[in-house]
């Protein structure tokens, strides 16, 4: 089927709020194989939200809309509708006595304006409100079956729940299954062209850039949900095949989540040194709950002092070499592995910006260093861009570094 | 002006992603006192796309729209604007050099598909994007200026700011001044009520808590700047009189910032020792640039030996009192203010879920103290929420104590 929402509104006309109801409906719809053709949103103006019913209306089998159904003189969803469909509003006694019924069990008086949310559209179907005073409507208008439903988020929920969702799942066609691949590491220009021409199974692919990580998206559809859930295996597999251990995860799985399980499996801990990161990935480490078993300590040596006192760099290696470089990142992996008894210490070292730069060491320079039992490995990296995305760059590549190093490591 | 906002996209039409950029446009034209008179979002569908510029562009006389710019093949803005207004797109070798160069610096290979995006409707004006690859445009169609922008929130922003928004401004018949204040430490609604009745001096007031902070946001406006800034002024003394030093500061300003601010005109630095907000206290501090000459370190000792080792916490404290208690908060930041030899140590305890509670000491307790040369203050707090509303409470909680020591202490 297709399906248009339309939200009225002046509060979300004007940007005052995030309009979160038109994603919340949008996702259930597609989650039964509809498609969503277009989302309207205009302010309370009875023309406006009449010519958006009517269009939307012309052009979907099925039209939402949400907001303008509360008491007071700003909203005109009825109204609109009415005049733009000539339907007549008639007032419901059932309807108005569930509105005294709610004031009543709410302790509160019923305003006269409050009976405005009892009239009707001749004809139409109520949708009890059990949340709030609103009801939610269900017309036939101008060829399209059209949903009424408030525009607070929980009343609107409920209501959906209750009674659109399940006339929409009678109408749905086909099964639908999801999965989302995680990537990161390579630009998402390059995942795309890697990808290029691909066989999906008949799943169709979206890519979403949640930076810095690249979410592929699929979504199958079929007769049954098996038959979707297959289309979308097969083609997260083909994908898998492609790209390698560009995919680190699926889901909501993050990046620091998919070490923390590499290291609890291979029975080890981590520890980590940071200097231009300034905690960022310790802080994206201890997101995942339970950190605690598989990550020992961080230390931000943001001075040379700290990188001597806490991760017994010799001063040396920081005055010969400085402290943004290899050396300096080598012996801060090895210094925080070594006084934390951690299997694994990382170290970053490097030049955050906006201040700083050299013209040996431009701002965006990055030295990371992942020192294991075995030895140390260097990377050098540049990451050229604002504070904010190079501490997030740079912390996603030392997670990154970690799990390759573990990839190697039989579990 | 009348102005539309469209945004392209299959993730937003599906609900996978909310679609903030909308809200945030349409704030910053209806803060210019135009109308927003529709918001439109299709899918990555050609004629959808044409179909919704075309009828946007013969009601309002200025349509911005957002996403599709990108490389990839779901990329179809400029293709559907160039069939529905019966444009000729042409190669812009200068767009195309800045692509190339944009990939040079971040040292990373350009894909041919980058190619696509160097592709400006013929007589359009490209605008810079200096933050991604993808340019804004700004061409005369159907009778309405039409702005393309990406759909990257940052680079939509970016240009946004640069060249909409002074476009805009020029066109805008009265004059418009901002200001934003910053609070933290009480809830929404008790600002609410705090504020309740208050002269505004003609401003408007709006509220939008941006977690974990309030932002108060006045909206002034008259015949001249100067009346429309002294407007906003006089509300925001106001409002200052009634909070106090809950406002934090103004603007874009951070916590973090604040207490940077303070400590360098103090000449004080700061040291670190967290377990349960796991490095976001110092990822907070690091976010500000240049604050290596106020943070001295930051430790995040996450085991009971980090505790001991690196900040002298005696033994004896963890095991009698534990190591989420008053005691091994005071022991850890006395042991990084002594240290390190920072002027002001802070350390945080506690739990932030969703495993580790105890009856005594449930999910969400915490512990904060902070050191300075005259002595310790402990604080108790209790944030039984999930572990990232936590963690970033927790983390500004301990910035604002540090702030109130400093507010004490002549700069």
């Amino acid at each position: 089927m297709k399906i248009e929402i339309v939200t009225t509104g002046d509060e979300v006309m004007q940007g005052v709020i995030v309009d979160t109801n038109t994603a919340w409906i949008a996702e259930r719809c597609a989650g039964l194989g509809h498609e969503i053709v277009r989302q309207t949103a205009v302010g309370d103006d009875l023309e406006a939200i009449g010519d958006a019913l009517m269009s939307a209306a012309a052009r979907a089998d099925c039209v939402i809309v949400s907001g303008g159904l509360g008491p007071t003189a700003d909203d005109l969803t009825m109204e609109a509708a009415a005049k733009a469909f000539a339907l007549e509003l008639v007032r419901d006694e059932i309807v108005l006595d569930g509105i005294r019924a709610w004031f009543e069990r709410a302790g509160r008086p019923m305003s006269k304006s409050n009976e405005k949310q009892a009239l009707i559209p001749e004809g139409a179907t109520v949708l009890e409100n059990r949340v709030g005073t609103a009801p939610g409507i269900h017309a036939e208008l101008g060829g399209a079956d059209v949903f009424f439903l408030p525009g607070v988020p929980k009343e609107l929920f409920q209501i959906f729940e209750d009674a659109v969702f399940p006339w929409l799942h009678e109408r749905a066609r086909t099964a639908c299954a999801f999965k989302v691949l995680r990537c990161f590491g390579i630009p998402e220009a390059s995942v795309d062209e890697r990808l290029f021409g691909m066989d999906l199974f008949g799943a169709r692919l979206s890519f979403r850039v949640k930076f810095p990580d690249i979410l592929l998206k699929l979504l199958g559809c079929g007769q049954t949900t098996m038959e979707a859930q297959r289309s979308v295996d097969a083609a997260a597999a083909a994908i898998r095949g492609r790209l390698g251990d560009i995919v680190y995860g699926e889901g909501e799985t993050s990046l620091a989540e998919v070490v923390g399980d590499m290291l609890l499996k291979r029975r080890m801990k981590l520890a980590v040194a940071e200097s231009c990161t300034g905690g960022l990935v310790c802080s994206l480490i201890t997101d995942v709950s339970g950190a605690s078993t598989w990550f020992e300590r961080g230390v931000v040596a943001y001075s040379n002092r700290a990188k001597e006192e806490i991760l017994g760099v010799a001063a040396e290696i920081l005055r010969i070499n400085g402290a943004v470089s290899e050396e300096a990142a080598r012996a801060m992996a090895e210094g925080v592995r070594r006084t934390s008894g951690a299997h694994i210490g990382v170290g970053l070292s490097g030049i955050a910006g906006p201040g700083g730069g050299m013209p040996a060491k431009p701002v965006g320079t990055l030295f990371i260093a992942v020192a294991t039992p075995e030895g140390t490995a260097a990377h050098h990296l540049s990451i050229p861009r604002d504070r904010q995305w190079f501490k997030q760059m740079a912390a996603a590549t030392a997670l990154d570094l970690v799990r390759r190093e573990l990839l190697g490591r039989t579990a």
